[in-house]
């Protein structure tokens, strides 16, 4: 799948404000790193899961200034120059970009994009990365949590018509996809991304027929080999399940099978429990319940504390748009600048600890314990650093006499050349080899980082290297302010 | 501007599923009617404001099943008879579609947008309207929300980077606009829709220089007509203030002026207070204030009650996402289906009396009172059922003993013809002209409905008629239940 939009101006204005700056000033040429990198995991969670790279990929590609965009700068702007405009005719994106793979079990505050390009390049694509990996990096974590309270059941994403615009439910599906949903109702992000897509029948199919029996028995025969019926559109005790339990009698009969029913209100303990005794009574045992309506993982998991007969569940708002928390907050700083041909490491110093950026062209390894076959921490050096063939010193980068050695350590680089001279240089994967990297990724990974409350925090620290020069750069603002 | 997607397969699978039923079933030209509205207000609001109808009428005007969606679709369902895939090859919209005006003040329960079609036509374009009908209209609705905290002040939609993908970022911008934002940051929107833009700088700019005051000195070379200085990069006070204060004189100087700074973190009102004083002390009464930071329409009324001294909002994430209720919760509902050639109305039970259905073909008006000019209630009655010239008789539809006459009202209708026989006969507003409607919507309701926290509930009214046929409707379904 390859969506050619135009996407060149989704980007701030600011960013071409400064393109021009820096054409004006003849800065433009200049290299430089960014990192984009996210500060906290959301919903209290302990990792989050990579995406947004397919999306990223074909951003890049399609990256040019047509006539009718310059036009528009011209007009939207007097002050830039025309032979700045006419610069934009030529661009393309020329630069490096390393990135995590999507499906990666990724941590805060450390580099998942990093860009190597001109500042003119580096500037303009800032804001489109971040959209597309805050929003997609989100809805994986989120599908990941919700699936992880019931990793035997079937989920469903189900929720495109309460999505934030429909390129969050084509995308989102995607990402609800890889991190462990196991289909979409979304038919175009389907088709796009080879996802198996899902659907039962509306309340209003029931309504558009003066009895629900009359429309249970035509829609299933219809679609006599995968029907799902909804039973609440007028009572779901008294009138959905007796109703759907003639209709699966009435296709036993013929050979054929009631797939399923669907629950969307009341209170879906008592009622699948009771579905399912009612089901087993009619002999309907492979009849499945099916559940829907503002589900979520907490939700999700109380019903089958209270022993819900629910088999497969359908998730739509708070799943589609993280309504715990609709936005990751992921940020893209500048950490290295040229100078005379080398890499100068840069800082962005803040009241705020947190927000103070760790400097330098830098990379970022897991670190696998051999003997345990388990992730020890994931650890950050200089791009150009080598790491030790064994006995690797970690230690925390606040409270630095917290520390420990690993003797026997696999390290594994998890930032891959994507882009290089602006050449795509990385093979897509398909999305079921995204979905078998996660499962592969979630064994990496102790229980402990991975539980939905409360998780042990997972180390990203820093190499010395990396730390001294965080802290000589820290260092020189101070002295810098008080002059 | 037009987008030319390719949306057709932007809905939900189950929708197929039901076309292809019905096509099965020979009940597939039978026609209904839908309705599309919310049930309740997002964010303890006293109103929504309607957006989405732009993206409604392209969406409409480009639905045709391709080739390919069509081979999708018999990989996707082996069920699916080969005739039923030829019948789509002809599909177009050929219905009716009416539905309020884009800045429209809108309230909970009252038809929005209202479907007349085949039935075959009608399901599959719900999905992709509640999609957009609910995302616009929240983003209008926050908007207006945070803009009355401060009439007076410039609003900036700043949010691409955290929104949930492009699509939201592009068409939220639009949506924050027409309700009372002054211009986007996202220049892609700007473009599609004619929106101002606009845009400072970055925390980057400043790291790629060796100093901040050099940073500053270089844009606002490039730029002297419109620099805004980002000054939190190193510190606000100490550094980012003064070297903004340098540059700001140097510009007087040359017969220039600095336009703004912009304050990114730490205490707002504390900071804004202070560099108010230092600009004008410098004599730079003229430079601005821009404020960011994670803003929403508490933060900045808090704000204005400490005195800050902040002239322009920078609004990203709580806008864009709408994170204090990232859905709105919009549903297309079944009113009336064909029986032998008349319309007949149809119901939705619900254990929950909020989610029964008002049925039948209905209109919505808004009840005027010529006496003070402002809206009375809306009413809802029947397409084809005539109003009194004078003394309209509203009743609250649960109580019915609270009841009150209007003697002399203006009824205006709210639902506008947009597509007949599948034919658009409106016109497109141009987003300006959006604005000024919504200005106008404003002054037609009393403050007590539109104030921030506990508003005054506005009372959206049932006709005689169509609150017995919801009655009668809710007896005999209640009677077939217990049969």
């Amino acid at each position: 799948m390859r969506r050619n939009e135009d996407l060149t101006l989704h980007t701030d204005k600011y960013q071409i404000n400064m393109m021009y700056a820096h054409w004006k000033n003849g800065t433009a040429n200049k290299r430089c790193v960014f990192e984009a990198f996210y500060r906290k995991n959301p919903f209290g969670n302990g990792y989050a899961v990579f995406a947004g790279l397919e999306r990223i990929v074909y951003y890049l590609q399609q990256l040019k200034f047509t006539d009718a965009d310059i036009n528009y700068l011209r007009q939207q702007e007097e002050q830039y120059d025309e032979g700045f405009l006419q610069e934009l005719h030529a661009f393309r994106f020329t630069g490096n970009l390393a990135c995590v793979e999507e499906g990666t079990i990724v941590f805060p505050r450390e580099p998942l994009i990093r860009v190597e390009a001109r500042i003119f390049e580096a500037h303009l694509i800032e804001t489109a990365l971040l959209n597309f990996m805050n929003y997609q990096t989100l809805i994986a974590t989120k599908a990941a949590r919700i699936k992880q309270v019931a990793p035997e059941d079937y989920f469903l994403e189900f929720g495109t018509r309460r999505a934030q615009e429909s390129d969050a439910a084509i995308w989102g599906a995607r990402a609800a996809y890889l991190a462990g949903f196991d289909a979409t109702s979304n038919l175009l992000s389907g088709k796009y991304f080879d996802i198996p897509t899902k659907g039962t029948h509306a309340h209003s199919w029931v309504q558009s027929f003066e009895s629900e029996e009359e429309a249970f028995r035509m829609f299933t025969e219809a679609l006599p080999d995968q029907s799902t019926l909804l039973v609440d559109t007028y009572d779901t005790l008294k009138s959905g399940i007796p109703n759907a339990i003639k209709i699966g009698l009435e296709l036993k009969k013929k050979g054929k099978a009631l797939k399923g029913i669907r629950l969307d209100s009341g209170d879906l303990a008592y009622l699948s429990i009771k579905a399912r005794a009612m089901l087993d009574e009619a002999g309907l045992t492979d009849t499945v319940i099916v559940a829907s309506n503002d589900l979520d993982e907490d939700v999700i998991s109380e019903l089958k504390s209270q022993g819900a007969r629910i088999n497969v569940w359908g998730v739509g708002t708070q799943l589609i748009t993280s309504a715990e928390q609709p936005a990751l907050g992921g940020v893209y700083k500048l950490v290295a600048r040229e100078e005379d041909g080398v890499y100068v490491p840069t800082i962005k110093i803040s009241g705020n600890v947190e927000k103070v950026t760790t400097p330098g062209f830098k990379t970022v390894y897991r670190i696998i314990n051999q003997e345990s076959g388990k992730a020890e921490a994931d650890y950050i050096a200089m791009e150009d650093e080598m790491l030790p063939e064994k006995d690797l010193y970690l230690f925390d980068p606040v409270d630095t006499y917290k520390s420990k050695t690993i003797h026997s350590f696999k390290a594994q680089k998890l930032l891959i050349s994507i882009f290089e001279n602006g050449k795509l240089v990385y093979k897509l994967p398909h999305v079921e080899e995204i979905k078998v990297h996660f499962k592969q990724q979630k064994q990496l990974f102790w229980p402990e980082h991975m539980r939905k409350l409360n998780p042990q925090t997972y180390f990203v620290d820093l190499s010395e290297q990396v730390w001294s020069t965080k802290m000589e750069l820290l260092k020189a603002a101070s002295f810098k302010q008080k002059k």
